[in-house]
């Protein structure tokens, strides 16, 4: 997978992509993450990417001709199954459609800041917009980075042990079980014995009832999806 | 605002704090955040925070000491208001959630990792709960990135013009409505007329009707809030 990432704010999204496992994806050479300066692509001498918004009003609007020109050499080279604006009031980020993501051979990632994108970049040059969640980010380069991680996480051989991914919450629908650790006891808290007793089966029987439990508990409209 | 956001991993999150408003923030003094490696406070001679599960299955589990001894020493010299473990299935971030905890005054935020924590420290040692979303991530790194930055730029002083945080999408329960910058035309794509009038009750009907057809289209749901 190819995962292009446009921002005017690149620096703050390198540590992700330099650290765990989207590093550790790219050294296998599963998927390739390129973070993109927009302001690579101003034409103005001062090479900003962002103007005052018509009409007035407080926060500045990132211009779409830097964008337009940023994705048309892109598209030169490579054909994208999305372009994809980051944005609270696109389409929300699950667990599904991170699977959906994770199968796509080229992706975009259109981080505004800000105040956003002009929209007649929303209008005429992406195909999608996902949000990570109600709430207002600084930018979209956080939310590029979660979307990044959660679909690069389930391309197969990205995670060392690949049953690791399904056993995930959100999965099948059920919440994940507890889990424990050594030491067995500390400070008179203690791990439930069907823990410690080798009996396979029960063990996975007490995690069922658990992740249902929790589910039921915590988040019981996921039991009721389809 | 002091923060401090307790890793095993703290390079992953080096960058989104060492730039945009997160740096400005504490450049400001407005906001303290400290990244505190969770292996400094580890008991045993290879500095591990992570072991085996019990019962067997994929994934590594964040111990309870290092994590126990981390936190006693904060609780020493600070009074917390909130203990947060990054979980994909605590009380889900909202606008609402980042407005109130822009109130507090010392947080900390426990990022999981592999499978997460021992779940005893979740049972004896935090607070609370919150998840950025229903998607699984490979730590809890982004997520405590995300919720810092949703609740920093809404204190007072952080954004450079303050009523940009009041225009947002979620406040008042409305997405934003569509912005534009120049130029006025772009590949025959334009700017809707009212925003270039200068009648500036004109412009602020125009952007309320936008909002409230944006999220009737795209979020009805909010409207039917209280």
């Amino acid at each position: 997978m190819h995962i292009d990432i446009l921002t005017c704010l690149p620096k703050l999204i390198e540590s992700p992509f330099s650290d765990s496992i989207l590093k550790r994806a790219q050294a296998k050479g599963l998927v390739t993450v390129n973070i993109i300066d927009l302001r690579q692509y101003a034409t103005n001498k001062h090479r900003t990417t962002d103007d005052y918004a018509f009409g007035g009003g407080a926060g500045m609007v990132m211009m779409i001709e830097p964008i337009d020109n940023c994705l048309t050499e892109l598209k030169s080279k490579r054909t994208y199954d999305d372009i994809i604006y980051m944005s609270p009031d696109g389409q929300r980020l699950s667990q599904p459609l991170a699977n959906e993501l994770s199968l796509k051979k080229n992706l975009i990632l259109l981080c505004g800041h800000y105040k956003g994108v002009d929209e007649r970049v929303r209008e005429h040059l992406i195909t999608r917009e996902i949000s990570i969640g109600d709430y207002v980010l600084s930018g979209g380069e956080l939310a590029a980075a979660v979307v990044a991680d959660a679909v690069v996480r389930l391309i197969p051989g990205v995670l060392s042990d690949e049953t690791s991914a399904l056993s995930d919450s959100f999965q099948d629908n059920l919440i994940a079980p507890p889990v424990y650790t050594r030491p067995a006891e500390y400070k008179g808290w203690k791990v439930p014995d069907v823990l410690l007793s080798g009996h396979q089966a029960r063990i996975e029987e007490w995690r069922h009832d658990q992740a249902l439990e929790r589910t039921q508990k915590r988040r019981p409209e996921l039991l009721q999806k389809p």
